[in-house]
């Protein structure tokens, strides 16, 4: 037995608008005795995403939603400490679903063993996991990108936006995208090299920036916000445009209904396609979607930032940070 | 020659709200000498259709705008009357998109010889022109319906709603529509024997009375209203439900922007797929469809209602009507 204990977060109210740190309370427990079987893994890094907003609410969706005064879930990578379970060995590393928690015990069929690979591990939870397979799913099935598409990304240096600018770049697109900061921006000019980007934050008229930003017109919007952004890019696509709709992150924390965008009918006038995907759907595809980002890495194609929080204290503190724009690239906590 | 004068409909004004008598005019022209290898066109039947409001904007969209002063155009049936083009003998009928007007001349490169059937003339308007292959396409290739599915349609009595019911009940759905009348209402019912219908124009809460009249959720919405129906719509529709947007009559005459739905996070919650279309894109299909639906006309498991004008001086009234009610089925214009 370690002499450690295990903390958690739990939810204790449903958040209205922002979350705040009143919403959420971090318990200490003890860590279980190991029954036959079992394995205890200690959580290193744990994954904050803008989805599990809309679980903290109670509501019918495409997942439950979290309970109140329990703990939280999420992805999260860590290692065997101690293990009765054959298939995993003491020191052996595993992707899983238990976040918001330094450890826990698991019969293991929870468990996804982390390829042996130079990448870091936490990338499992960026690049190599969720968000990057969002946004390779998302562009190359949903939206069927193809070479020489104009491709506007909103909220285009988060986790899954950094990550559709250098896919769509790849693929020989003209990539555009959207960000609320001018240290966002420089990231994706300067460092993913994409060819322009709005920041909707200073600009005065968003819909005549992206217009300008995008002088052929728009065939692929990826959809991470909603709201305002939605409505100028209708007004912006090309015929056949194909919208995939990823994430609304504008409506995530609104308090009563926003109305929506006032120029739908371009969907007819333009013969547009809307896509919602989730892709939880489309995860048989993981293992291939694992073997050709990890090339695209290890080329050095794609790079992935992180912004990262320390400890698990602060994990409420970097889930709050996800609607109020305090990271590039993927949001970590990594624990001790 | 004729001793008869030409009569045709033009547009003098561009609408703001639902168009009045003012918007247009209606003026008298002499019937042109045929020149060589033209045709003279007398119109039996013109068709007025909602698309056409569109027109009447100065906007660009997929079809140009009608310009002002000048004779509309649109969908017509008629026969030719004199003929120096052995393509088309004299008394052969033909379809055309030079309506609102009794006569004309061509050299007969925009006519389209009707088939023979003893399907009245008009129908090639209706159920087996744009308003038919519409519904068809629609149905089958954008929204892909299959067996078992719930179908909604909006405007379900209309020109296009009316065929949809019936393919839809033909392919095995469940279908429920919703009108604005009771006696549409009762049409739908009794006539074309759907499994449920909702006039929005009585009940006190659309997306209750919707969500009652499809107990097992909606798969298929048949998009021809917007606004008010597609917020209700978007929250009954089942994972993965398909919305085939057709029309989105409620905007054609707003004259300040209206809020679009409130809801459509739930396009990603759902993973829906929302998909705009014009009719014209799908026109290599058309002989196909012809085929199918004149068979299934023949064996009466398709029947077209029609909602007839008598006079080119009726054009503008009957196409008023398509705004306010006034139409079951098609509405058409008699040319005396």
């Amino acid at each position: 037995m370690y002499i450690e204990v295990n903390r958690e977060i739990q939810l204790v109210r449903r958040p209205s608008g922002i979350p705040v740190p009143e919403d959420f309370r971090i318990v200490t427990t003890p860590i279980s005795v190991l029954k036959d079987g079992e394995v205890l893994i200690k959580n290193s890094w744990m994954s904050v995403d803008p989805y599990m907003r809309g679980r903290m609410l109670d509501r019918k969706s495409y997942i439950e939603p979290f309970a109140l005064n329990e703990t939280l879930s999420g992805g999260a990578v860590g290692q065997v400490m101690e293990s009765s379970n054959p298939k995993f060995p003491v020191g052996s590393k595993v992707a899983n679903m238990n976040g918001w928690r330094e450890y826990f015990t698991t019969e293991g069929s929870d468990l996804q063993p982390l390829p042996e690979t130079e990448i870091p591990d936490q990338a499992f939870l960026g690049v190599l996991g969720m968000p990057g397979m969002t946004a390779f799913t998302g562009l190359t099935k949903v939206a069927r990108i193809k070479e020489g598409d104009t491709v506007f990304v909103s909220a285009a240096s988060g986790a899954v936006g950094a990550i559709v600018c250098q896919i769509a770049k790849l693929k020989g697109c003209f990539v555009v995208g959207s960000v609320g900061s001018e240290e966002k921006a420089q990231y994706l000019k300067t460092e993913l090299g994409i060819d322009a980007v709005v920041n909707y934050k200073t600009t005065e008229n968003l819909q005549e920036s992206i217009s300008q930003a995008c002088p052929q017109g728009i065939d692929v919007y990826f959809e991470n916000v909603g709201g305002e952004h939605l409505e100028a890019v209708l007004n912006l696509m090309n015929d056949y445009g194909r919208i995939a709709v990823c994430g609304m992150i504008d409506q995530y924390n609104v308090t009563s209904p926003k109305a929506g965008p006032t120029n739908l009918s371009q969907i007819i006038i333009k013969k547009l396609t809307i896509q919602g995907f989730i892709i939880f759907d489309h995860w048989n595809e993981y293992p291939a979607f694992v073997t050709q980002m990890t090339q695209w890495i290890q080329q050095g194609k794609i790079t992935a930032k992180e912004t990262v929080y320390e400890g698990i204290e602060q994990a409420t503190e970097a889930f709050i940070g996800l609607f109020t724009g305090k990271n590039i690239g993927k949001m970590l906590v990594k624990l001790s």
